[in-house]
């Protein structure tokens, strides 16, 4: 099933081209009906929380020029809702950076209350999985006391375009294009810390709530934006998320 | 006015010892009265997110052993919802650290829609102020990728016991006792960076509503809390926050 959220905030499942409203994310049906492509999509989760985890590819912390040696648990970061774009947005580049840098990678939406669940039983908590671009300002990356410029400035987490519910997240490609031009090529398979893993982890100190957003880090081939760039993040099983920068 | 939030998300206002209910933050009154005595409170805010202040008196920024001299922009981390706490609540000591700290702190509640406000009107977007114990793991933040187990765990941010809308902030004591001993005596008069400075700041790039918190730093005499311990937050003007360590 694909959960989407639209308009002023209504929700409802995608069949093909036609949007089904119901009552909540995966609710009963209201009886109306819409057309994809009449509709403006909203980012499909309305998390109270977004946690990050920042080096989950190999080939990424070598990139990023990090000692070549996995960590030994996940390093968690946070991304403020306020930093949430949707589906076909048009981000301001921020006159704070000189570095803004695309990262693209799997959502996770969480679907039930999850306090200390283990790694064997995670998945039972998730609603499904998303696109997501995780916009990072690298400089200040470096510069600032913690990311918090760098991750959750307004715009940074562009979502979408819907939730996913019926999909393995254990091996599925992630590709990110910059107009047009292929940039990152990972593969879930490759994540130091699967997704079970990083809901256990997490849960076993931040109680997770339906909505809750996590995202699972992203592969190598990570790089600069500039001004009029179009982004496009592709999860396999999914779709694509696309946004421009301005 | 002191605005309260008890028993299951009912709002109030505080007037002596009786709460005459209200239809959300500082609205309308319903007729209903409680005693202040028996109802249970929550912490007074339901925030988006929780923006805080690393490095915001100099005296903190010395005993952490860090250069003495002041930083040239606010440092700010996250702490995510999960972290509230209500005022008179037991918070387990974590399985994940052994340097539980205290810090007391000044918290701003915001009461409009507030993005890139300059410093001199920033404070008409303030709904008022609150007591804050910025529970920290100290060993965690020196270990982890980012503040989020040191500084978001569940139960890590009691908040309360009210919300003093009638307040000036730039000249009021912190005091925090621990076990009935004063552990930290500060003046917000003594902020790096005082209250509309931090919030112009923050605002300039990511969007405050209201609800959203933003703590304003500790002052110095932070210290390890053993189970057991009794933690006081006073805010002058405010009042007291108290939670007990199990």
């Amino acid at each position: 099933m694909r959960i989407v959220r639209f308009g002023r905030g209504t929700w409802g499942t995608l069949d093909g081209d036609e949007i089904r409203v119901t009552r909540g994310p995966g609710g009963g049906t209201t009886g109306r009906t819409f057309r994809l492509g009449e509709v403006r999509l909203l980012p499909p989760a309305r998390p109270t929380k977004i946690v990050c985890v920042g080096r989950n590819y190999r080939e990424h912390i070598r990139e990023m020029g990090h000692p070549d040696e996995a960590p030994a648990e996940p390093g968690l970061f946070l991304k403020a809702p306020n930093a949430l774009a949707a589906p076909g947005e048009t981000i301001p580049y921020p006159p704070f950076t000189h570095s803004l840098h695309y990262e693209g990678e799997l959502a996770v939406v969480i679907g039930r209350r999850m306090k200390a669940v283990p790694e064997r039983e995670a998945l039972d908590y998730v609603l499904g999985y998303t696109c997501a671009l995780d916009l990072t300002a690298r400089d200040r990356q470096k510069t600032d006391l913690q990311w918090v410029r760098a991750k959750s400035a307004d715009g940074f987490l562009p979502l979408g375009p819907w939730v996913e519910t019926d999909l393995d997240p254990r091996a599925l490609s992630i590709r990110t294009h910059v107009n047009g031009e292929l940039r990152q090529h990972g593969q879930t398979a490759d994540m130091i810390f699967p997704v079970p893993h990083l809901l256990a982890y997490t849960s076993a100190f931040m109680t997770l709530v339906p909505g809750d957003v996590v995202l699972t880090g992203t592969p190598s081939g990570v790089g600069e934006l500039h001004r009029g760039d179009t982004v496009e993040v592709a999860v396999e099983g999914i779709g694509s998320l696309a946004v421009r920068i301005a």
